[in-house]
């Protein structure tokens, strides 16, 4: 038997990182890594007659509601990479999307997978995928799709790190909703400093679970927790808007032998 | 006798469009149009052997005193749009460098004159330029380079909005500064976003004072000021940390028939 969605169309884009998609340490960003990646599936669906406003017309609009995201090496400043993505598979109810990010030589940097449903645009409730906005893609029917790692149920400790953030007019992006890469931004800026210096992103899994409005003021928080061996250590995140759950995030790091300078 | 900086060397290159570089109406941002400009900037420069490290080498970093932005239509989502770029001239304290964002069809969307300094890296305190940091763009030796308009002196009165910020990890790009093209998701999105709306941006004038660090809370202040017109309105700007002024700002926009949806 094949692989699940090996028939699925693959679409492929380069995507150059620049000064301003980068971290002080000339790393891609967390935010950036996820911007190109849904670059890329915008770029498919548009080329395949996919648009959002075909989408749209269906009553519907895509929700992302988890990812996985393993991480080989970062995209670094400057560096031409792939961006490969395919709707592979989908049920009743989800959609598995993959993504790749490959660097020159065809290595992956970057594999991404992730659940989609579709809401409805009134009743902003989860609806049967509809077919036709999943055909083109060539994606595979099945029953199972796969289940992505549940992030680290959060709890609050008396060493929890948390920071308020607000909700931007320029976080809303022409999709008329908050980007939701931008949590990232807010997910790591709680993390300290020397934290990100000295640490390279190996796995993340997020679970989105309520939107977030223009206005809103969101609370990040973060558990760093004990490090299962001095190459690694796991931080647990959580979003809030009061007692509101909006996403939760669990996050594998690579610790380098010294801040990066 | 020829215009001034007419004999630099003008670098050019294309840049499409973001759905994460443009707002909720698909225009893109302010920061955007600033990134990229720069980006078009530190693309020439190291075309010319002018690398930051190689200015990093002669003990000083280049910093933006002064913007003028003009602009006759914000670039639009995915829009291909050829950005162009040239050390215009200098003096023995200051340089003049102008940028050209053009639509496919070579019109000007958006024209933007800016005023350098060079400031050491030890003493903080700006220098002269060194004429190696230069002398490639072909850059006009003169004693005259023009003025920019200063923005609006900011007046707190009962009717000033104002927000805080705080400085982010990841607001510091790999020139390990705070990317000031930042500063506009500030500032802007201190207005309501019903102003923002139905109002597309003419002019900005910029005048950056003192630097912000990570961490720092700084907090963004707008008057919008007496319509001079049904068709205009101007908002005056100030970023500040605490009693000390960090950039001021003045915009004209126009104001549109109706909000855009």
């Amino acid at each position: 038997m094949a692989a699940l969605g090996a028939q699925a169309k693959v679409f492929t884009e380069k995507h150059r990182l620049t000064y301003y998609e980068c971290d002080r340490t000339g790393r891609a960003t967390l935010t950036t890594l996820i911007n190109i990646a849904i670059l890329g599936s915008q770029d498919q669906s548009d080329d395949l007659g996919l648009t959002t406003a075909f989408v749209q017309q269906h009553g519907v609009g895509w929700v992302v509601t988890q990812y996985a995201i393993e991480i080989t090496r970062m995209p670094r400043l400057d560096e031409v990479v792939t961006i490969a993505v395919r709707g592979s598979a989908y049920n009743p109810y989800f959609a598995f999307r993959e993504f790749w990010i490959r660097d020159d030589a065809g290595n992956d940097l970057a594999y991404i997978t992730s659940i989609w449903v579709t809401m409805s645009q009134t009743t902003r409730r989860i609806v049967k995928i509809d077919p036709a906005l999943v055909a083109p893609y060539n994606s595979e029917v099945t029953k199972r799709i796969p289940r992505l790692p549940r992030p680290i149920s959060f709890e609050t400790t008396p060493t929890t790190i948390s920071k308020p953030y607000q909700v931007r007019f320029f976080d809303i992006d022409p999709n008329r909703h908050v980007n939701n890469a931008h949590y990232f931004d807010w997910l790591l800026d709680t993390l300290p400093a020397e934290f990100l210096l000295q640490h390279n992103l190996k796995h993340v899994d997020v679970r989105y679970e309520n939107e977030v409005q223009y206005g809103h003021v969101v609370m990040a928080e973060v558990n760093i927790l004990r490090a299962t061996s001095d190459a690694e250590v796991t931080t647990s995140h959580r979003i809030r808007l009061g007692d509101e759950k909006c996403c939760e995030v669990s996050i594998q790091w690579q610790t380098l032998a010294a801040p990066i300078k």
